[in-house]
């Protein structure tokens, strides 16, 4: 993570130490990770990271720390631990070749959703009254359109509401998406006075 | 578990394998588990364990299979993961040192409750009505007593009613007890018709 700019979409990685072997060979590859939004995966996007390497100048003995910009097309559905590799794009060295860079997709941690493979999460905080009378929950999505779902069920603190192709696209066929599960936080009242406790008795109790 | 009697009090352990080594050393130890109640770690109690191991002759060249008992005194408190080792029990044979026998505290699953540490935790099941208006709950103790516990304060999800004293005895001091923690599952109804739920808004969303 420290490797990347503000907004992510470029980053400047040192990678060094593959210099003066004895024999050719080639080091393990350079792993970092790539932390994308969803709304990245969801979409799909291009990243372009600026990588600094070595590369040897044209005597075959003296070498240039160089830039180079390595781009990623991210499609829509990729998945946590999707590893994206370039190959022999590391240091090069008199005796050595050149280390594959892999990259590593990770999900930042979204304000409203989380990810369970295609489908999303969404956690909505009611009150125990709209738990069992019924409530709409409104849900803003990845592409910003606001979902109005009626909730008509009994909400108990296991329930699950699941809202078909809301959810994330599938790799395969990125215009099919897995669902949009709701769970539900109740919040219970602090304190019932008397008279609200004879009505729940006997509405619940009887 | 499989060495375990019935009743859990006896059990054989057939020990092998140690004879006919060319110099003198000690295998490592032989390690079973050894399953006990949360009844048996309130109380404490006695393990008589009868294993079966190979003890040379007096003509120092010969063996044979003898039967042994091992006796185990549990003390009020003792935690999962307790090691008591009978050092040297294993097979004798020409040229070795007999192997150490450790026995490890395993928590059988209880019916009632589960431990934590010092602690028992308890699941109790009430109807949402009783969350919020109060009841009384009905808990066995280890040791067979009825304690009626009065909730008086509204039960959400997360609410725990801690009862000082009524968990483990502390191994230092078996005559101090940890807590009993209680949690609860809340039943909410399956269906509520329309003049309960007019009732429910009156008493919970006004």
């Amino acid at each position: 993570a420290e490797f990347f700019a503000e907004d992510g979409s470029e980053l400047i990685l040192p990678f060094g130490g593959l210099r003066g072997r004895g024999a050719v060979k080639q080091d393990p590859p350079v792993v970092r990770d790539l932390y994308l939004s969803l709304e990245d995966l969801f979409y799909g996007c291009t990243k372009k990271i600026k990588i600094s390497r070595r590369v040897m100048n044209e005597d075959g003995q003296t070498s240039t720390i160089r830039d180079k910009i390595l781009t990623i097309d991210v499609q829509p559905g990729w998945k946590q631990g999707t590893r994206i590799t370039f190959e022999k794009e590391g240091d090069q060295g008199p005796n050595v070749i050149p280390a594959d860079i892999t990259f590593v997709v990770q999900e930042k941690l979204h304000p409203r959703f989380k990810r369970d493979n295609d489908n999303l999460t969404y956690v909505a905080i009611i009150p125990l009254g709209k738990a069992l009378i019924g409530c709409v929950v409104e849900v803003r999505t990845l592409d910003g359109r606001l979902l109005n779902i009626p909730i008509n069920d009994i909400v108990d603190p296991k329930y699950c509401k699941v809202v078909p192709g809301e959810g994330m696209p599938l790799l395969q066929d990125p215009r099919r998406k897995g669902d949009l599960l709701i769970y539900f936080n109740i919040c219970f009242p602090k304190k019932l006075p008397h008279d609200k406790k004879m009505l729940l008795k006997s509405a619940l109790l009887s």
